[in-house]
C-alpha cells in the first residue's frame, strides 16, 4: 500500500465519524410544545405529570401511546435546557410536594419556564429504521402563564375597541358591585393628575386579581396581574374607561391609548417572537368546572377568553399572527382538566360542554395546515370512581380527600353539555369539590388520558 | 380678489404653522443622561438633588452655571418619560426622605429607572436667538446600576480571561478568608452534578454580596447581585474555575464558558443596545473615601474597575464598543463624590487620587471625538467647614451629623494624591466618617459644586 493511500485512511474515517453525526442530527428531532392554563387550570402539576409520565413511561399505565404499547420506547431523562435565559421549570420541587405527608399540589408560577427531556426510541418504519436503532426526540416543555395568552386578542384591537369591552366587563351583574367604587374613581378622573392615574391603575391590578377570585377569566392586561419586571412602570399602568363622552378625545384617554400601544408593541410582540413564535404545539389546559361553581358570567367569560384565543390561532395567510410572528404552531390542544372530579359518566358533557364555549363552528376547524383538538383529561387523578344504590338503583360517585384532608364520597353532579340558560342558575348551581393529591403507594402517578395526550402530542414524531 | 386665492389663503396659513412647528422642533433639543455610580457613591441622592436644583434653580445657588448666571434661564418641569417600560425615576419618595426629620439618605434603587425634565431659556446667540424667545431642552436622566456598567468590560474577554483574573480577585489578600471555603468547595467540583453547580453559583452570588460589604468594586457577573428577572435561570449561574487544569478542557469549564457566551450575548449586549448606545452622555459617581476607609486591595481594585470602565469607552473606529452599539456618547465624567466628607483643602487630593486610579495616561484622553471629564462634588452637601485652633495653629475640621443623628466637629484627615504603598498601610489607615442628610431650613439643597456639574453637563447645550 502506497504511502498515498496510508495518509487517506485517517481522512476517510474522520468523514465517516462526520457522516455519522450529520445523519444523527438529521434523525433526532426537537420538538417545542407551550404549556398554558385558564383559570387555575393545574397547569404546574401537568407539566409535573407529563415529565413524570416521560420519565417512568410503562405499557399499562399508558396504554394508548404507542410507541410504549409497541414495545419500542427506550427510556427518557432530563437534558439540560436550550434557553439559559429561562427559569428552569421546578420537576423536582413539584415532585416533593405531591409525594409529601399529606401530599399538596405544587404552587403555581408566575412567569415562563422550561425543561427539555430526551426521549429514545426505536423507528417503527421508513428510513429512520433501516439506518439506526434508535433515536432522539428532544422535547422542550415551556410553561407560560395564562394571563400572557389572553393579551394576544389585544394585537387585534386599538384602545377604544379594547376599552369598550373591558368597561362592559367590569359592569356585569357578577362583577359590578366589586368594580364600582373603581369605576365611578375613574369616571371623576382627569388626566393631567398624574398621581391620579397611577393610583387608579394600582386601584385596577387590585381588582382584576380580585375578580379573578371570582371567577372572571378575561382579565387584560395579563401584565398587571404579573408584572415581573414591569412593575411600577408607565406601559401596564392603563385601564378601561368610561363610553367615550361626545366631546371627542380627551387628554386621559389620549394618555390612556398611548399606554395600550405601547404595551401592544413593547410588552406583548416582543413575547411572542421570542416564544410563541418558536413553539411547535401548543397545550392550552381549561378548567370549567370552577367557572360552573361560580355562576353563569364566569362561564360566559371562560368561553369569550376561548374564542378569543382561538381566533388568535385562524392564522390565514394574511392574519395578523401570521404577518408578525411566522408562527409554526401544527397542532393546538385545549384540555379540559380536573375529569377526576366528576363521575366518568360525564366527561362526554364535559367534552361537549368545552367545545360549545369554545363556539360550535371553532370545534372541529384547522388552521393554517394544523388541527385544534379539544380533550377531556386529569394530569393527576386524585380520585377513584365508584357507584352507591340509593334505594332507586345505583348511581356513580367518586371517592377521594377534600382540600382538607377529609375524606369524602359523593355524587359529584351532571355537568351540563352547555352553558345552561340564565332562569338555570336563579334556582340551582353546581358544587364540584376541589380535591387533594392522591396518596401513591408505589410512586406511580394515576391519571385520566395522559396516554391520549401523550400520542396526540408525540405519537406522529415517534412513528 | 378671486375665488382661487381666497381658497388658497387657508392653505398658506396651514403651511405657516407647519413651518413654525417645524421650526420649533428644531430648535428644541433633546440630551439623554446615562448615570450610573460605583461603591455605594449615592446615586440616587445625585440624581435626586439633580433634580431638584434644576426645578431650584437660582442664581445664588448655583453661580458657575452660565444660563442662570446670564439671565436666560425660565425654568424647569417635569415631563412624562419617553419609555414607558422603564420605571419613573422616583423623586418624590427621595425628597420625602432627605426631608424627614430625622432627614435620611434615599434607599439605593436595584434597576433601570428615568426621569424626564423640560428645561427652558432663552438662546444667547445664534440662529436660535434669532428665531425664538425661548427654547426647551428635553433631559432625560436615566439612573442604573454600576454593577451593569462593570460588566461592559466582560464583552471583551472569553471564559478563560475572565476566569483566570476572577478567581485571582478572590484569592486576594482582602478577601481570602471570606473567600476560601468556597474556592475549595469549586476546586472539588465536577461538571455533571447539576445541583452542585447551582448550589456553588447561588453561593458564588451570595459571597459577591458580602464582598460588596467588604469594600470589592469589580463584581462580576453584575446580574448575579441584581438578578431581576434572570433569578433563578441558567443564564447567571457561572463564576470562575481555579487556573485550567493540564488535562484540557473539563466539562465544567466547558459549561461555565457557554453560560458566560450566552451571558455576554443574550444579557449584556441587549442592555448596552437598548439603552447605553442611546445616552448622549454619561456620568459616572465614584466614592473613593469608603475604600480608602477599608484597605488598600479595595482602593487598587476601585481604580481596575475605573480602568475597565474608561478603556471600553475608548472606541476608534474599529472597537468593539463601536462596532457593536454605535456609541454616540460625547462627554464622560467621573465624579467622585463625598466631597464633604473631607475639608475643602483635601479636594485637589481627592481629583488627583481619583484620577490617578484612573491610570495617569488616561488622566485627559479624548474618544472619538469625545471628551472625559473628572470632578470633585457633593450633591448634598451634608457638612459644613470651619476651622478649630489646636494650640499649634488652625486645623480645617467639618460638622455634621453621624448617620446616628449625633453633631461631630472633627478634622477627617487627608487625602492621599494616590494609593498609598503597601507599607503606609501596616501601619495607619483612614476614617472618613459617614454624615447624615443635612436638615434644611428653607427647602434649599446645599451642595458642592453642582453648578460646575450642570455647565459641564448642559452648558454647551445652552448657548
Amino acid at each position: 500500500m502506497s504511502r498515498a493511500s496510508d495518509a487517506i485512511k485517517p481522512r476517510l474515517k474522520a468523514f465517516g465519524q462526520h457522516l455519522e453525526e450529520w445523519a444523527h442530527r438529521g434523525m433526532d428531532q426537537h420538538l417545542r410544545v407551550g404549556i398554558t392554563g385558564l383559570s387555575g387550570a393545574g397547569k404546574t402539576a401537568f407539566i409535573t405529570a407529563l415529565v413524570h409520565q416521560l420519565l417512568h413511561a410503562e405499557r399499562d399505565h399508558l396504554p394508548m401511546w404507542e410507541v410504549v404499547s409497541q414495545g419500542r420506547w427506550l427510556g427518557a431523562q432530563r437534558a439540560r435546557q436550550p434557553d439559559l435565559t429561562l427559569a428552569p421549570f421546578d420537576y423536582d420541587s413539584a415532585m416533593q410536594s405531591l409525594n409529601g405527608t399529606p401530599p399538596s399540589w405544587p404552587p403555581s408560577t408566575r412567569g415562563i419556564s422550561e425543561i427539555r427531556l430526551a426521549l429514545r426510541y426505536r423507528p417503527g418504519r421508513g428510513l429512520r429504521r433501516q439506518f439506526k436503532d434508535s433515536v432522539t426526540l428532544y422535547l422542550d416543555l415551556v410553561d407560560y402563564p395564562g394571563e400572557w395568552l389572553l393579551d394576544l386578542p389585544m394585537l387585534s384591537q386599538n384602545y377604544s375597541q379594547w376599552s369598550e369591552q373591558a368597561w362592559h366587563r367590569l359592569a356585569q351583574t357578577q362583577w359590578q358591585n366589586s368594580t364600582q367604587a373603581w369605576r365611578e374613581r375613574v369616571a371623576a378622573l382627569s388626566g393631567d393628575d398624574e398621581k391620579a392615574v397611577t393610583a387608579c391603575a394600582e386601584e385596577y391590578a387590585r381588582l382584576l386579581g380580585q375578580l379573578r377570585q371570582q371567577g372572571a377569566t378575561l382579565l387584560q392586561p395579563g401584565r398587571a396581574l404579573l408584572p415581573g419586571e414591569l412593575a411600577g412602570t408607565p406601559v401596564i399602568e392603563f385601564f378601561p374607561l368610561p363610553p367615550q363622552p361626545s366631546d371627542g378625545e380627551s387628554e386621559l384617554r389620549a394618555l390612556m391609548a398611548e399606554r395600550f400601544d405601547a404595551y401592544c408593541e413593547q410588552v406583548v410582540k416582543p413575547f411572542y417572537r421570542q416564544h410563541f413564535a418558536r413553539f411547535d404545539r401548543q397545550v392550552v389546559l381549561v378548567d370549567c368546572l370552577t367557572p360552573l361553581n361560580q355562576g353563569r358570567e364566569p362561564v360566559e367569560q371562560m368561553g369569550q377568553a376561548l374564542k378569543g384565543v382561538l381566533d388568535s390561532f385562524r392564522y390565514g395567510p394574511g392574519s395578523l399572527l401570521r404577518r408578525l410572528f411566522k408562527p409554526q404552531i401544527d397542532k393546538l390542544l385545549f384540555a379540559a382538566t380536573k375529569a377526576d372530579h366528576v363521575s366518568v359518566d360525564q366527561h362526554p358533557n364535559l367534552l361537549k360542554l368545552t367545545q360549545s364555549l369554545m363556539g360550535e363552528a371553532q370545534r372541529q376547524i384547522r388552521f393554517a395546515g394544523g388541527e385544534v383538538e379539544t380533550m377531556v383529561l386529569s394530569a393527576i387523578r386524585a380520585s377513584e370512581q365508584g357507584q352507591v344504590d340509593n334505594g332507586r338503583g345505583p348511581i356513580p360517585v367518586i371517592r377521594g380527600r377534600r382540600l382538607d384532608g377529609q375524606t369524602m364520597v359523593r355524587f359529584p353532579g351532571e355537568v351540563p353539555e352547555r352553558l345552561p340558560p340564565a332562569d338555570f342558575w336563579q334556582g340551582q348551581g353546581f358544587d364540584f369539590v376541589p380535591l387533594a393529591p392522591p396518596q401513591a403507594d408505589d410512586g406511580s402517578l394515576p391519571h385520566i388520558r395522559m396516554d391520549h395526550l401523550l400520542e396526540w402530542l408525540l405519537g406522529d414524531k415517534m412513528r
